[in-house]
């Protein structure tokens, strides 16, 4: 009894202190915290294993003090942090539905187990995709890029779609799918690798490493000789004036994540955008995945298809060890990562 | 024959140079010019005499340098200016569509006597409402109130409308369909005439002074209790971010015209909108109304039927006289005119 407590030492990362800017290893603290016991389920609760977790720079907002959103995303101090997770249920009284052994996912918080409601998980399927492409190339950042590219952006064949942050989770998962649907697409990302592998392993048509180009106004122009149909901005600033700047008429700018803006206090000036909107009737236009929940089921068989027949490519970039989670979030800011960042916290029927 | 041409003596207004700022006497010239040439007409074309010129805020932007814009509206250096215009045909071989007599409205040329093509031309029915609405109301200002309302802001009854320059010619029209159509209407104007005019001529929920007012997104807050749903902008500046900071999930914002930047010489800078058009799931769109030119017709019919049965009201700000046409231009950016800014340049069949 003594051992089995010891080998399952639960553990958790709660929110120390609200950022100011990056988040640093001081926002965290992660916690001793004892195992969730089993006898206490009820008959719509399991109990879970974290197996992957997710880090998204979208979480960053939700770091904030200040009023809560729409969907109830803000952490509070002290409360563990939530994010998309993969996880084991190691403990279930319900049989039929989510049976001991399933692999399921949900919003959980940054705990090693614990107990969640039978309403807030969702059975992942093994046999579709690699489990951890549940929370995303099959999750939310792999949806952001489908509704973004297909009901913001709007895309139709033959046109020219420029996406930045193109190697980053959202970014690759809509550049692929602009190309599968024949448009041209032009990827900006910050390094070398990234240039080659938007290039190379993605296929697209033009990668622009901003970090090396002087006039990224010139370099779009350049890159969009017939000008930008369709904008997919994942980064914000300087970034988005020198796209806007070639939009087409009736151009759309899917406005997914701001990731330069993710950390700024206050709301960062810039050239107010409205003449150019006025003068190209174009359209500007923020989402979030939640206003397509419908709609889920059937982006995730189509994503699943591209991806099992070869056309949809998807680069996880995995750190392991549940106390690594702070560390893998925070490398979100330096710009380094090519593809989707998780944290692997366990294996599978340990 | 020298007593005809005497009474009949042409003029025209062209620009003399491209305004820094707002525009001054000195941006326009007034010259004699001859009368066309009946005997030179072909076959398409009708000489015509300019009853009703208008002026919009919106033709500051085609006074400046640079590049054209896709509908060919820049003017240039020493050539007549243009604008939408009621004419009367004083000459015509074509005698089965447009005859002698005839009222058309087109963009024409600032000059007393022109000759047109009838390609260009566009017959008002002088029993529809009364002419000089063919280029307001039943015009371009009338049309972009329609679309934009419509179109981009997509109204639905019982949502909240805010409206700035609610007083002027084309936001005077969208508050008052927003308000057939069953919103709630929220004016924003520049003096207690105005403010007046909205509440008690036009019968809007609410008119905001923005000019006696400390705390313009507080105002707006305690106007729309429920949030903004749609904002129709013809201003934009500081007036934009006050009613943006009140914009409810799944807002829309309908970029009309920017009155506040026409006469800036670069884009000015502002809080960047991206942040909150994510977290709200907001749109942004800027529109001309030459986007919905399949539909004009439809719109004109609604519009007149609106103002025949009495819940359209339409205000006209007359001047007089051919060589006022500057100073009523010049005029629309001193912020004091109620409706729609007219020039009565010669009166029908004198």
């Amino acid at each position: 009894m003594n051992n089995k407590n010891t080998k399952k030492q639960n553990k958790e990362i709660v929110l120390a202190e609200h950022p100011s800017g990056v988040p640093t290893t001081d926002t965290f603290q992660i916690n001793d915290i004892d195992m969730p016991p089993s006898a206490a389920l009820e008959d719509n609760e399991v109990l879970i294993k974290s197996i992957y977790v997710s880090v998204d720079p979208g979480m960053r907002g939700f770091m904030d003090k200040g009023e809560d959103d729409a969907a109830g995303n803000k952490y509070e101090l002290n409360q563990p942090i939530t994010s998309r997770s993969v996880a084991q249920i190691i403990d279930s009284n319900d049989n039929s539905l989510f049976k001991k052994g399933d692999i399921v996912h949900g919003r959980f918080k940054w705990q090693k187990y614990q107990i969640v409601s039978t309403d807030d998980i969702e059975k992942v399927d093994p046999e579709l995709a690699p489990i951890s492409t549940a929370v995303s190339m099959l999750g939310i950042p792999g949806l952001a890029a489908y509704f973004g590219i297909f009901k913001i952006g709007q895309i139709k064949q033959g046109e020219t779609v420029v996406v930045s942050g193109a190697a980053g989770s959202v970014g690759s998962m809509a550049s692929q799918i602009a190309k599968i649907t024949g448009c041209k697409v032009v990827g900006i990302a910050g390094s070398p690798e990234k240039i080659d592998y938007l290039e190379n392993d993605l296929g697209l048509d033009k990668g622009v490493n901003y970090k090396q180009t002087e006039d990224m106004q010139a370099a779009i122009k350049a890159a969009c000789p017939n000008g930008v149909d369709v904008f997919f901005d994942n980064v914000g600033g300087a970034l988005f004036d020198a796209v806007f700047a070639n939009i087409n008429r009736q151009g759309r700018i899917a406005i997914c994540g701001q990731i330069a803006e993710y950390n700024e206090d206050n709301p960062p000036k810039g050239p107010r955008p409205m003449h150019t909107l006025i003068k190209k009737s174009a359209r500007m236009e923020g989402f979030v995945v939640y206003d397509f929940s419908d709609e889920f089921d059937d982006a995730k068989k189509q994503m699943a298809e591209w991806y099992n027949n070869g056309q949809l490519i998807y680069k996880e970039n995995l750190i392991e060890g549940f106390e690594n989670i702070p560390a893998a979030f925070i490398g979100l800011f330096e710009g380094e990562n090519i593809g989707k960042q998780m944290v692997k916290v366990a294996d599978i029927n340990e």
